[in-house]
Protein backbone atom coordinates (compact mmCIF):
# COMPACT_ATOMS: atom_id res chain seq x y z
CA UNK A 1 0.00 0.00 0.00
CA UNK A 2 1.42 3.63 -1.13
CA UNK A 3 1.20 6.26 1.80
CA UNK A 4 0.83 9.42 -0.85
CA UNK A 5 2.66 12.41 0.85
CA UNK A 6 1.14 15.17 -0.75
CA UNK A 7 3.70 18.25 -0.19
CA UNK A 8 3.27 22.41 -1.82
CA UNK A 9 5.53 25.23 -1.34
CA UNK A 10 5.86 25.67 2.46
CA UNK A 11 4.30 23.06 3.51
CA UNK A 12 5.43 22.38 7.62
CA UNK A 13 8.14 19.85 7.77
CA UNK A 14 7.14 18.43 10.81
CA UNK A 15 3.39 17.91 9.75
CA UNK A 16 4.68 15.22 6.97
CA UNK A 17 7.16 13.99 8.52
CA UNK A 18 6.09 12.80 11.97
CA UNK A 19 3.33 10.49 10.25
CA UNK A 20 5.58 9.50 8.14
CA UNK A 21 8.14 8.47 10.65
CA UNK A 22 5.63 6.49 12.22
CA UNK A 23 4.07 5.29 8.95
CA UNK A 24 7.05 3.76 7.40
CA UNK A 25 7.46 1.30 10.61
CA UNK A 26 4.72 -0.65 8.64
CA UNK A 27 6.65 -2.94 6.67
CA UNK A 28 3.66 -3.20 3.74
CA UNK A 29 3.29 0.80 3.59
CA UNK A 30 5.52 2.49 1.03
CA UNK A 31 5.95 6.39 0.98
CA UNK A 32 5.44 8.31 -2.38
CA UNK A 33 6.25 12.06 -2.07
CA UNK A 34 4.32 13.86 -4.48
CA UNK A 35 3.00 17.37 -5.55
CA UNK A 36 0.77 18.69 -8.04
CA UNK A 37 3.12 18.85 -11.32
CA UNK A 38 5.89 17.04 -9.17
CA UNK A 39 9.88 18.50 -9.19
CA UNK A 40 11.57 20.02 -6.11
CA UNK A 41 9.05 21.47 -3.37
CA UNK A 42 10.39 23.86 -0.47
CA UNK A 43 9.34 23.60 2.88
CA UNK A 44 8.76 26.00 5.23
CA UNK A 45 11.93 24.90 7.19
CA UNK A 46 14.29 25.41 4.04
CA UNK A 47 13.98 21.65 3.28
CA UNK A 48 14.51 20.96 -0.24
CA UNK A 49 12.79 17.59 -1.04
CA UNK A 50 12.06 15.77 -4.34
CA UNK A 51 8.56 14.90 -5.47
CA UNK A 52 7.04 12.95 -8.55
CA UNK A 53 3.63 14.65 -9.86
CA UNK A 54 0.36 13.34 -8.53
CA UNK A 55 -0.72 11.61 -11.65
CA UNK A 56 2.10 9.29 -11.42
CA UNK A 57 0.73 8.28 -7.95
CA UNK A 58 -1.16 5.01 -7.48
CA UNK A 59 -4.71 6.81 -6.35
CA UNK A 60 -5.81 3.99 -4.13
CA UNK A 61 -3.39 4.60 -1.85
CA UNK A 62 -3.91 6.18 1.84
CA UNK A 63 -3.09 10.14 0.96
CA UNK A 64 -1.22 12.07 3.38
CA UNK A 65 -1.92 16.13 3.44
CA UNK A 66 -0.02 18.13 5.86
CA UNK A 67 -0.44 21.88 6.32
CA UNK A 68 1.31 24.86 5.22
CA UNK A 69 1.78 28.55 5.20
CA UNK A 70 0.58 28.29 1.87
CA UNK A 71 -2.57 26.64 2.81
CA UNK A 72 -4.82 30.02 3.50
CA UNK A 73 -4.13 30.79 -0.57
CA UNK A 74 -4.52 27.09 -1.49
CA UNK A 75 -7.86 26.72 -0.79
CA UNK A 76 -8.92 29.12 -3.32
CA UNK A 77 -6.19 27.63 -5.29
CA UNK A 78 -9.11 25.68 -7.99
CA UNK A 79 -7.20 23.99 -10.22
CA UNK A 80 -5.31 22.05 -6.79
CA UNK A 81 -8.48 21.47 -4.90
CA UNK A 82 -9.75 19.47 -8.22
CA UNK A 83 -6.86 17.79 -8.56
CA UNK A 84 -7.02 16.96 -4.61
CA UNK A 85 -10.62 15.88 -5.21
CA UNK A 86 -9.53 13.43 -7.87
CA UNK A 87 -7.18 12.00 -5.80
CA UNK A 88 -8.97 11.95 -2.03
CA UNK A 89 -12.03 10.09 -3.73
CA UNK A 90 -10.33 7.67 -4.94
CA UNK A 91 -7.78 6.95 -1.83
CA UNK A 92 -8.42 4.37 0.56
CA UNK A 93 -7.69 6.51 3.39
CA UNK A 94 -7.07 10.16 3.86
CA UNK A 95 -4.94 11.71 6.20
CA UNK A 96 -4.75 15.33 7.43
CA UNK A 97 -2.28 17.05 10.12
CA UNK A 98 -3.26 20.40 11.30
CA UNK A 99 -4.75 22.93 8.74
CA UNK A 100 -4.90 20.08 6.25
CA UNK A 101 -8.29 19.16 7.16
CA UNK A 102 -9.15 23.18 5.51
CA UNK A 103 -7.91 21.79 2.12
CA UNK A 104 -9.85 18.20 2.68
CA UNK A 105 -13.18 20.53 3.65
CA UNK A 106 -12.46 22.37 0.27
CA UNK A 107 -13.23 19.49 -1.74
CA UNK A 108 -16.35 18.77 -0.29
CA UNK A 109 -15.90 15.12 0.62
CA UNK A 110 -15.90 15.82 4.41
CA UNK A 111 -19.42 17.61 3.88
CA UNK A 112 -21.69 16.06 6.91
CA UNK A 113 -18.59 14.17 8.66
CA UNK A 114 -16.79 14.43 11.95
CA UNK A 115 -12.74 16.53 11.00
CA UNK A 116 -10.52 18.00 13.66
CA UNK A 117 -8.09 20.73 12.99
CA UNK A 118 -5.50 23.07 14.83
CA UNK A 119 -7.62 24.75 17.62
CA UNK A 120 -5.87 28.34 17.00
CA UNK A 121 -7.27 28.14 13.31
CA UNK A 122 -10.84 26.62 14.21
CA UNK A 123 -12.63 29.49 12.91
CA UNK A 124 -11.31 30.42 9.88
CA UNK A 125 -11.60 26.26 8.97
CA UNK A 126 -14.80 26.12 9.96
CA UNK A 127 -15.31 29.40 7.35
CA UNK A 128 -14.13 27.10 4.46
CA UNK A 129 -16.93 25.28 5.08
CA UNK A 130 -19.87 25.05 7.71
CA UNK A 131 -21.22 21.93 6.23
CA UNK A 132 -18.27 19.63 7.98
CA UNK A 133 -19.30 18.53 11.72
CA UNK A 134 -16.22 20.61 13.36
CA UNK A 135 -14.94 18.71 16.27
CA UNK A 136 -14.19 21.48 18.87
CA UNK A 137 -12.46 18.88 21.51
CA UNK A 138 -9.89 16.53 19.91
CA UNK A 139 -6.50 15.46 20.09
CA UNK A 140 -8.07 13.95 16.31
CA UNK A 141 -11.12 12.79 14.81
CA UNK A 142 -12.05 9.77 12.20
CA UNK A 143 -15.08 9.28 10.23
CA UNK A 144 -14.79 6.54 7.77
CA UNK A 145 -12.16 6.88 5.99
CA UNK A 146 -11.34 10.54 6.72
CA UNK A 147 -8.52 11.01 9.60
CA UNK A 148 -8.01 14.64 11.14
CA UNK A 149 -5.73 15.71 13.29
CA UNK A 150 -5.35 18.73 15.15
CA UNK A 151 -2.00 20.85 15.33
CA UNK A 152 0.77 19.91 13.31
CA UNK A 153 2.18 17.14 16.49
CA UNK A 154 -0.82 15.83 16.42
CA UNK A 155 -0.19 14.08 13.12
CA UNK A 156 2.21 11.65 15.24
CA UNK A 157 -0.75 10.57 17.89
CA UNK A 158 -3.68 10.24 14.83
CA UNK A 159 -0.50 8.19 12.65
CA UNK A 160 -0.19 6.54 15.79
CA UNK A 161 -4.59 5.75 16.51
CA UNK A 162 -4.82 5.19 12.25
CA UNK A 163 -2.26 2.45 12.45
CA UNK A 164 -3.57 0.75 16.03
CA UNK A 165 -6.97 0.13 14.16
CA UNK A 166 -5.54 -1.74 11.40
CA UNK A 167 -2.89 -3.80 13.22
CA UNK A 168 -3.92 -3.68 16.87
CA UNK A 169 -2.90 -1.18 19.47
CA UNK A 170 0.01 -3.49 20.94
CA UNK A 171 1.52 -2.85 17.14
CA UNK A 172 1.48 1.19 17.41
CA UNK A 173 2.88 1.02 21.07
CA UNK A 174 5.77 -1.13 19.80
CA UNK A 175 6.68 1.63 17.00
CA UNK A 176 6.06 4.42 19.55
CA UNK A 177 8.40 2.50 22.33
CA UNK A 178 10.80 2.06 19.26
CA UNK A 179 10.57 6.04 18.82
CA UNK A 180 10.65 6.90 22.37
CA UNK A 181 7.71 8.66 21.30
CA UNK A 182 5.44 9.63 24.55
CA UNK A 183 2.08 8.71 22.89
CA UNK A 184 -1.24 10.40 23.39
CA UNK A 185 -3.04 7.07 22.67
CA UNK A 186 -6.90 8.86 23.32
CA UNK A 187 -8.26 10.55 20.15
CA UNK A 188 -10.52 12.50 22.76
CA UNK A 189 -7.61 14.34 24.67
CA UNK A 190 -6.88 16.86 23.43
CA UNK A 191 -4.74 19.61 25.92
CA UNK A 192 -5.26 22.11 23.51
CA UNK A 193 -8.68 22.60 23.01
CA UNK A 194 -9.00 25.50 25.79
CA UNK B 1 22.92 32.20 13.79
CA UNK B 2 22.99 28.83 11.28
CA UNK B 3 21.91 25.77 12.68
CA UNK B 4 23.70 23.14 10.44
CA UNK B 5 21.72 19.78 10.10
CA UNK B 6 24.51 16.77 8.64
CA UNK B 7 23.02 14.68 6.76
CA UNK B 8 23.48 11.19 5.64
CA UNK B 9 22.26 8.43 3.51
CA UNK B 10 19.56 6.42 5.51
CA UNK B 11 19.15 9.18 8.36
CA UNK B 12 16.18 8.66 10.55
CA UNK B 13 13.64 11.38 9.27
CA UNK B 14 12.30 12.52 12.40
CA UNK B 15 15.69 12.98 13.68
CA UNK B 16 16.30 15.96 11.78
CA UNK B 17 12.66 17.40 11.39
CA UNK B 18 11.18 17.24 14.59
CA UNK B 19 14.45 19.59 16.26
CA UNK B 20 14.21 21.68 12.89
CA UNK B 21 10.66 21.99 13.65
CA UNK B 22 11.17 23.40 16.41
CA UNK B 23 14.17 25.19 16.05
CA UNK B 24 13.22 27.23 13.20
CA UNK B 25 10.66 29.01 15.30
CA UNK B 26 13.43 31.13 16.45
CA UNK B 27 13.67 33.96 13.88
CA UNK B 28 17.36 34.70 14.39
CA UNK B 29 17.99 30.77 13.30
CA UNK B 30 18.79 29.77 10.08
CA UNK B 31 18.35 25.97 8.56
CA UNK B 32 21.09 24.61 6.62
CA UNK B 33 21.02 21.17 5.30
CA UNK B 34 24.84 19.97 4.96
CA UNK B 35 26.36 16.95 4.11
CA UNK B 36 30.59 15.37 3.44
CA UNK B 37 30.08 16.25 -0.10
CA UNK B 38 26.65 18.02 -0.48
CA UNK B 39 24.04 16.50 -3.18
CA UNK B 40 21.60 14.78 -2.62
CA UNK B 41 20.48 12.71 0.56
CA UNK B 42 17.92 10.40 0.64
CA UNK B 43 16.89 10.06 4.29
CA UNK B 44 15.31 5.77 5.63
CA UNK B 45 11.97 6.96 4.61
CA UNK B 46 12.90 7.92 1.04
CA UNK B 47 12.71 11.50 1.21
CA UNK B 48 15.26 12.93 -1.52
CA UNK B 49 16.91 16.17 -0.03
CA UNK B 50 18.99 18.74 -1.06
CA UNK B 51 22.06 19.09 0.48
CA UNK B 52 25.35 21.74 0.48
CA UNK B 53 28.94 20.65 1.32
CA UNK B 54 29.79 20.74 4.93
CA UNK B 55 32.63 22.73 3.58
CA UNK B 56 30.76 25.87 2.90
CA UNK B 57 29.05 25.76 6.17
CA UNK B 58 29.46 28.38 8.98
CA UNK B 59 31.67 26.09 11.56
CA UNK B 60 30.28 28.74 14.30
CA UNK B 61 26.71 27.60 14.15
CA UNK B 62 24.81 25.10 15.59
CA UNK B 63 25.61 21.66 14.63
CA UNK B 64 22.37 18.89 14.32
CA UNK B 65 23.32 15.38 14.51
CA UNK B 66 20.56 12.74 13.80
CA UNK B 67 20.77 9.17 13.72
CA UNK B 68 20.42 6.91 10.68
CA UNK B 69 20.99 3.42 9.75
CA UNK B 70 24.05 4.16 8.42
CA UNK B 71 25.28 5.05 12.49
CA UNK B 72 27.41 1.93 12.95
CA UNK B 73 29.10 2.04 9.61
CA UNK B 74 29.74 5.56 9.92
CA UNK B 75 31.59 5.33 13.41
CA UNK B 76 33.99 3.44 11.59
CA UNK B 77 34.44 5.92 8.14
CA UNK B 78 37.76 7.83 9.11
CA UNK B 79 37.40 10.47 6.93
CA UNK B 80 33.79 11.28 8.15
CA UNK B 81 34.52 11.02 11.85
CA UNK B 82 37.24 13.68 10.86
CA UNK B 83 34.87 15.81 9.22
CA UNK B 84 32.65 15.55 12.32
CA UNK B 85 35.33 16.58 14.42
CA UNK B 86 36.29 19.81 12.65
CA UNK B 87 32.88 21.17 12.42
CA UNK B 88 31.82 19.95 15.66
CA UNK B 89 34.96 21.19 17.37
CA UNK B 90 34.30 24.75 16.18
CA UNK B 91 30.29 24.76 16.72
CA UNK B 92 28.88 26.87 19.23
CA UNK B 93 26.60 23.95 20.38
CA UNK B 94 26.38 20.50 19.21
CA UNK B 95 22.91 18.98 19.62
CA UNK B 96 22.26 15.01 18.76
CA UNK B 97 19.47 12.86 18.43
CA UNK B 98 19.22 9.41 19.08
CA UNK B 99 22.54 7.65 18.24
CA UNK B 100 23.61 10.24 16.69
CA UNK B 101 25.51 10.88 19.89
CA UNK B 102 27.85 7.98 19.06
CA UNK B 103 29.28 9.38 16.18
CA UNK B 104 29.72 12.26 18.39
CA UNK B 105 31.61 10.26 20.76
CA UNK B 106 33.70 8.78 18.25
CA UNK B 107 35.43 11.89 17.83
CA UNK B 108 36.49 12.22 21.13
CA UNK B 109 34.87 15.17 21.75
CA UNK B 110 32.84 13.92 24.44
CA UNK B 111 35.36 12.57 26.88
CA UNK B 112 34.54 12.71 30.50
CA UNK B 113 31.25 14.83 29.38
CA UNK B 114 27.86 13.60 30.62
CA UNK B 115 25.51 12.49 27.32
CA UNK B 116 23.23 9.98 26.84
CA UNK B 117 21.25 8.23 23.80
CA UNK B 118 18.91 5.54 22.48
CA UNK B 119 17.98 3.81 25.29
CA UNK B 120 17.75 0.47 23.49
CA UNK B 121 21.30 0.89 21.85
CA UNK B 122 22.93 2.00 24.98
CA UNK B 123 25.30 -1.11 25.06
CA UNK B 124 26.16 -0.61 21.67
CA UNK B 125 27.48 3.28 22.11
CA UNK B 126 29.01 2.51 25.53
CA UNK B 127 31.33 0.22 23.41
CA UNK B 128 31.80 3.30 20.71
CA UNK B 129 33.81 5.21 23.45
CA UNK B 130 33.51 4.31 27.17
CA UNK B 131 35.38 7.61 28.28
CA UNK B 132 31.85 9.58 27.77
CA UNK B 133 30.10 9.65 31.31
CA UNK B 134 26.51 8.15 29.57
CA UNK B 135 23.55 8.42 31.64
CA UNK B 136 21.57 5.53 31.36
CA UNK B 137 18.50 7.68 32.76
CA UNK B 138 17.72 11.08 30.60
CA UNK B 139 15.31 12.37 28.08
CA UNK B 140 17.91 14.39 27.35
CA UNK B 141 21.70 15.68 29.09
CA UNK B 142 23.23 18.57 28.75
CA UNK B 143 26.94 19.30 29.43
CA UNK B 144 28.75 22.74 28.59
CA UNK B 145 27.65 23.40 24.43
CA UNK B 146 26.83 19.50 24.08
CA UNK B 147 23.11 18.50 23.85
CA UNK B 148 22.54 14.76 23.61
CA UNK B 149 19.38 13.13 23.51
CA UNK B 150 17.41 9.90 23.79
CA UNK B 151 15.32 8.06 21.39
CA UNK B 152 14.27 9.42 18.34
CA UNK B 153 11.24 11.51 19.24
CA UNK B 154 13.11 13.03 22.49
CA UNK B 155 15.17 15.34 19.77
CA UNK B 156 11.90 17.36 20.42
CA UNK B 157 11.80 17.74 23.88
CA UNK B 158 15.34 18.44 23.69
CA UNK B 159 15.14 21.32 21.54
CA UNK B 160 12.43 22.60 23.85
CA UNK B 161 14.70 22.48 26.11
CA UNK B 162 17.47 23.98 24.94
CA UNK B 163 15.30 26.73 23.71
CA UNK B 164 14.23 27.24 27.18
CA UNK B 165 18.19 27.85 28.79
CA UNK B 166 18.62 30.21 25.46
CA UNK B 167 15.40 32.26 25.30
CA UNK B 168 12.88 31.69 28.47
CA UNK B 169 10.98 28.53 29.49
CA UNK B 170 8.00 30.79 28.15
CA UNK B 171 9.52 31.04 24.86
CA UNK B 172 9.84 27.26 24.51
CA UNK B 173 6.34 26.46 25.90
CA UNK B 174 5.07 29.31 23.30
CA UNK B 175 6.57 27.07 21.12
CA UNK B 176 5.47 24.10 21.79
CA UNK B 177 1.71 25.27 22.37
CA UNK B 178 2.00 26.71 18.65
CA UNK B 179 2.49 23.02 17.18
CA UNK B 180 0.29 21.51 19.35
CA UNK B 181 3.44 19.10 20.86
CA UNK B 182 2.92 17.68 24.44
CA UNK B 183 6.36 19.22 25.85
CA UNK B 184 7.71 16.29 28.12
CA UNK B 185 10.25 20.04 29.58
CA UNK B 186 12.36 17.35 32.31
CA UNK B 187 15.32 15.98 31.31
CA UNK B 188 15.53 13.95 33.96
CA UNK B 189 12.01 11.95 32.72
CA UNK B 190 13.06 9.65 30.80
CA UNK B 191 9.33 7.05 30.37
CA UNK B 192 11.82 4.92 28.22
CA UNK B 193 15.16 4.08 30.51
CA UNK B 194 13.58 1.03 31.69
Amino acid sequence: MDINILLFPDFETLDAFGPVEILSRIEEYHMHYISINGGIIKSRQGTNIFTAPLKNADFYGILLVPVGQGTRSLVTDIKFIEKLTQIAAHSTYCLTVCTGSALLAKTNLLDGKKATSNKRALKWVKSVNSKVDWITHARWAVDGKFYTSSGISAGMDMALGFIAERFGVNKAKEIADSIEYIWNSDKDNDPFAK
